[in-house]
């Protein structure tokens, strides 16, 4: 039995004493402590060490005191499983060589098998899972299939995202079938993660926001929807963020997500009006109001509290990634304010 | 007279036989004869020579054959003409030295005079008046001030936005005191443009989707409110482009603009319903559906010219500006398919 099951039951819609609040990429380059093991170990070494993943995964349930941990990994260990070369370039960023475009190349990738595969994130989810001594839920994660073939497109990250563009429409067969593809690999390794012991699981469709409409449902929603419906589960909820994806989101809604996360530019009140109580909804400070000071960092998060309101099913987080130069005493705030102000909102 | 004032009147939702269209960023790298000149001149020695600026201003309507003409320029000019050291680093993008950081450095920015100080962007707009002899209108631009001060914060382009997001939350106070002088700048500099021939104006609030709702209120919004409160103009046509604000299209629409330009994440139909036919909408087909082949691009611009639906109020744009390796072939079929297939929709 997990200790502190404030976020599951969050994701759930069950009654909750206060609202949880977990923070994406809270393992990271903020915490002196994070950077301390990554000074000695490249970025996919910690990746693919239990031992360090653990570790910097563990960080912030100790030091910040949020109420969900969630595995160190990177999304693009699914590409590199699949075939592809990964190298992580200091701040530039990650590289995949000889990005995909053509169907010779899709041809050429394989169907993972998680469980050889990927076994060192496997391994560091059940290490994980047994070093927190059930203090706080474990989440697993994994980018969606658009994103996973937009890096693998594009070679890494891109500003007009020119080539992954391309390829949709010139090459759509060849799109589809490559989605298709990830779409199993993503649905066996968050499977397999579940089975090792992860206690929900985040999609991150990091670059969604980057297409039209009509493009996100036919190249972005219906992969996501596929993805869903063959992960193994019991009743591990799944939280979907789509980033600046604003449109959709009653679709976005009804493909068997649990949680649908927003950034900071969403209204949580009228996303909440507008797809009714089915879903849970997680979000969405703006990241930098953690560069403020500890009034202005309490009145904005009062803000996002109050926008979603009285009742269950509001998880907090910020709408992105926190940033790596932000001052740790801020974030301890943060979570100090939610975990204060937000027990208003759950009186009966 | 202006020959062709299609544009004009769909800015004021007068009855057209079919919809214009112009391209954001049409006086560019796409196109073999800017490059042309671009090869013997740096960036900013083309802004600031009228010749020069008005050749590549004229060439996209004699070689694409859109219905607006848009004046070649930068719209870091402005923080220039304030007092910053403005320099275009090849491939890098912009650099403004000495970023402002502080109210002093707030405090040392110039009021300017426009016909003094941005003399050769009036010169510029008078010579191309003269040599586009009425055949279509002239847009003249400038960035809102949220969008200026962005720049003027950061000292460049930025990918997280910390520097700007530091100086409102921390320095709210400074921060307003800089946009109300850009406001006022921005509106001298627009009126200025319109004295010397402009026929319509453009703002454009690049960076106004990096905002929460409640910030883009406090910090964008209402000062381009000012700006077109300020500005002196018999009936030209005012538009604004806020690329990402996904949200408060209300509130937009109620601030004094005759347009609304739209990004490609924005469904036309739902913003037309949304906001009321009092005002026209702009755009907004994605850009790298110009990478496909004419049979896609003639898909798509058709679907975007559907999504608006029948009726006046419409200007055909992209969704932002044209990419630098766009086939200009796929551009001149794009603006025939536009007026070709448009008439439909402008039967009585």
């Amino acid at each position: 039995m997990i200790k502190n099951d404030l976020f599951l039951r969050a994701c759930k819609k069950l009654p909750i004493e206060r609202t949880p609040i977990w923070i994406m990429r809270q393992a990271g380059r903020y915490l002196p402590e994070y950077r301390a093991v990554r000074d000695k170990h490249d970025f996919l070494t910690m990746c693919k060490t239990p031992e360090l993943a653990t570790e910097v995964t563990i960080q912030p349930i100790d030091i910040i005191g949020v109420d969900a941990a969630i595995i160190f990994s990177d999304i693009l260990v699914i590409p590199e499983a699949m075939g592809m070369k990964l190298e992580m370039i200091e701040s530039k960023g990650p590289k995949l060589y000889d990005p995909i475009r053509n169907i010779q190349q899709v041809k050429s990738l394989k169907k993972i098998d998680p469980t050889k595969d990927l076994k060192y994130v496997l391994d560091a989810v059940e290490l994980t899972k047994k070093e927190l001594t059930n203090r706080v839920p474990l989440i697993g994660f994994s980018g969606s299939p658009w994103t996973l073939m937009t890096y693998m497109v594009e070679g890494g990250g891109s500003k007009n995202f020119s080539e992954i563009k391309k390829f949709i429409y010139n090459q759509p067969e060849a799109a589809h079938q490559l989605l298709n593809l990830i779409s199993e690999n993503v649905a066996d390794y968050l499977s397999a993660k579940i089975e090792a012991g992860a206690d929900a699981i985040q999609i991150f469709d990091t670059w969604g926001g980057i297409l039209s409409q009509d493009d996100f449902k036919e190249f972005s929603l219906q992969y996501i929807q596929k993805v869903i419906s063959l992960i193994k589960r019991n009743d591990e909820p799944i939280i979907v963020f789509a980033k600046g994806v604003h449109f959709l989101l009653n679709e976005l809604a009804n493909i068997g997500a649990d949680v649908i996360g927003l950034d900071w530019t969403m209204d949580l009140s009228e996303v909440r009006n507008k797809i009714g109580d089915k879903i849970s909804l997680q979000g969405n400070l703006d990241p930098t109001v953690l560069y403020a000071n500890h009034e202005k960092i309490k009145e904005e998060a009062i803000k996002v509290l109050k926008s979603y309101g009285n009742g269950n099913g509001h998880i907090f987080n910020l709408g992105h990634g926190i940033l790596p130069d932000i001052n740790p005493e801020n974030v301890k705030h943060l979570v100090n304010v939610v975990k204060e102000e937000s027990k208003i909102f759950h009186k009966q």
